[in-house]
């Protein structure tokens, strides 16, 4: 939207010759003794403005202040875009205090994390910063547009759950009027009934975890890029429609935001369509015969996850992975089994040195859920209303989950999560 | 994705001369004494098969019923399609319960909201319901296409907050750890922090609201179609920009989707460039001269809304108005007033009879904010981490939000709003 009198920085043109009225921020000033240069900013660009500095001094323009400026367009040859902006009015809209601990033109490398939350208008202004969330809104994008191509529904569910999916630890408890009620740990259930319902799935939305540790790569709430599918035959499928997957999300970023890429990590992003599946078993045995690793039973740790994707990029050129057949025993009772040897259908996705997907085929059957949950000590009574919804015309399916945050993370060559979090929530954390 | 072997009904082709593979569910079955022809949906369509009865009856197959069929392609100009599958084997991935009240291919209007829910993965088969959910997955789409196009950012931001924004009530309360916490009732605050870093930002999210009121038009959790805009000038500016947007909605639904509309609504959905605004005085006066009403004050009721939308009718043939100028007391402390008489420029958008839009400009200066927490009697300490952003570069700006369940349910004509929700929760519910 344009307002009648305002132009975007982006629709300013040499050829214009009326006089134009821009708004935005002040990014730059560089005073003069009688010419002050000025770059001002808006959602769609930047554009340099030329004003008398007795102009600039009677207003006391400060950096990051939003402004109004009427002008005229001047082709300059000088000027990146070809023309600036001489200025013949300008009025500050709201002043910006005197204490600020960065501008948005900062190199803000130094700056901390609390920093950066506690000024978030400011410090989302400031490009660096800016770009990882541009980025990541891009990522989410792409995954919906992927998946819409190819005949899934988008699905919206509750976060309010009378209980958990997987037994009920680490969930947050609502007080619901007068009962109690949790925060989904995920859409796991819902998203498997959407499949006996539209066959094809997906959502984009909050999780939550009550994980009492605060690391660089956990958060209590976070963003989960989940899909589920019907009609399949193993695992494989969907470990094939994630390289597809995310190689159209990487090939689109390396199109659409090559020059941020390059500010952020060395090479693009890779192409993911010969992205290797591994045996947990054999992941296993490479761990114990390159690192001595003789400490791994069940699952991988992040030191593991780190040391098989280097051992995949030496091996392929690219540092990603997917890990199939990790022991039933650790994952979800809802998981399908891989054999008779206690293997699941079950994978993850390494991708440069940490897990970004959990996914798997899952056990469609009420009976075999049901003895599932007994094998546990469950008694499946507890999981009925989600039971009876496998008597309804329920194929076989499966699904996967990537995490948003973790993803841009990794894309960007974040140390921390949180820095591609708005808003990150953690042990101590629920503010901004 | 397709597997390796199976095709999706779309995909079928009489010039198909192999055997293919294809996966779905029983949606119509008619046996004859030798012949048995089945409807097959999958997500992509659905086709007519023909098999011998006695195969059939062998796998004792019912409706419903997730099924492999492997088959070959034949021409056939009596099928509407131009061909039908020749059954040459087939299998049932998984039993339905003989229990079933109603099918997928069932007319389901007499069908209680009850049992609809109970039975989601089934009631999602079924077309009528279905489309509800492709058609709300299709709004939610068109809103964030149209935003991209305009410069706006996605913004994802948290649902667990350490205060409401609007003074404390109706707020769930979550066991955060050893503190207290909130379930968000509106991103208000983050996305007005957002305008000032990102100047143009839209969010799609879950909002909770603990409303102990169970009426057909509240949930206790909602999904909001939300965007806040940086240097407006006015508030009629996000009017037009709403105008454009559903403009743009309802365009495309009536494309894309002009055949199941047909199936809900008498009429195309209307053009919405021409919607008027009228003041809320004036609206006062229009719902006492024709309908006698002198109760109402400082807000409109559901019945007025109503009223409202048939004046609007009669005038501009579409039931369809923003009204603008709600006075400020009922609006929240952040409203930015219109003139000096207690107005505000708040405006509702009214659409076929209820109130589906808030919107307004805001107040941007810390000190009017401050004023306005006091002239309620709330200190404005208490809202201290939430005005700190605005010494930082804060335009003027307003923005707005739709209810996607309320817009569905308008749109598609249905009387209750849990009809336009996969999961819905209200004073009663939590399950499934």
């Amino acid at each position: 939207m344009q307002s009648p009198s305002r132009t975007l920085v982006a629709s300013l043109h040499p050829s214009l010759r009326e006089e134009i009225i821009i708004r935005g921020w002040i990014y730059r000033l560089r005073e003069l003794a009688r010419t002050t240069f000025i770059i001002v900013r808006d959602c769609s660009g930047e554009v340099q403005c030329v004003a008398d500095s007795a102009l600039v001094r009677a207003v006391s323009l400060k950096l990051d202040e939003p402004v109004e400026i009427k002008g005229k367009v001047k082709p300059d040859t000088r000027a990146k875009a070809g023309f600036e902006v001489e200025v013949i009015e300008i009025s500050v809209l709201n002043r910006v205090t005197q204490l600020l601990p960065f501008n948005s033109c900062s190199d803000i490398t130094e700056i901390g994390i609390d920093t950066i939350l506690n000024y978030r208008p400011l410090s989302l202004r400031n490009e660096s910063i800016g770009d990882i969330f541009r980025i990541q809104a891009a990522i989410v994008h792409y995954f919906r547009s992927f998946l819409r191509k190819r005949h899934f529904t988008e699905i919206i569910t509750s976060k309010i759950v009378s209980s958990g999916t997987e037994g009920g630890t680490n969930l947050f408890e609502i007080k619901y009027f007068e009962r109690c009620a949790y925060l989904a740990q995920s859409p796991q259930f819902y998203k498997e009934h959407g499949v006996a319902g539209l066959e094809r799935v997906f959502e984009t939305g909050h999780v939550y975890r009550a994980e009492p540790h605060a690391s660089s790569r956990h958060l209590t709430e976070y963003y989960s890029l989940d899909l589920e599918i019907g009609f399949i035959e193993s695992p494989e499928e969907l470990i094939q429609l994630e390289r597809e997957l995310l190689n159209f999300i990487f090939e689109q970023l390396n199109q659409d935001y090559a020059d941020v890429l390059k500010r952020y990590r060395e090479k693009p992003l890779p192409q993911m369509q010969n992205v290797p599946t591994w045996e947990f078993a054999e992941c296993l045995e490479l761990l114990n015969r390159h690192f001595g690793r003789t400490d791994l039973v069940d699952d991988l740790d992040s030191e593991a996850e780190r040391q098989l994707c280097q051992l995949a990029e030496s091996e392929t050129g690219i540092a990603a992975l997917f890990v199939i057949g990790f022991p039933l025993t650790g994952r979800p009772f809802y998981t399908h089994p891989r054999g008779n040897s206690g293997a699941s259908q079950s994978f993850d996705l390494l991708f440069e040195g940490i897990e970004i997907t959990t996914g798997g085929q899952r056990l469609h059957r009420r009976e075999d859920l049901e003895q599932a949950l007994k094998n546990r000590g469950i008694d499946p009574v507890s999981f009925e209303t989600h039971l009876r919804m496998f008597e309804m015309g329920m194929p076989t399916h499966g699904g996967l989950a990537i995490g948003l945050e973790r993803l841009t993370a990794r894309i960007l060559h974040l140390a921390n999560i949180r820095q591609a979090t708005l808003y990150p929530r953690d042990r101590y954390r629920i503010s901004p």
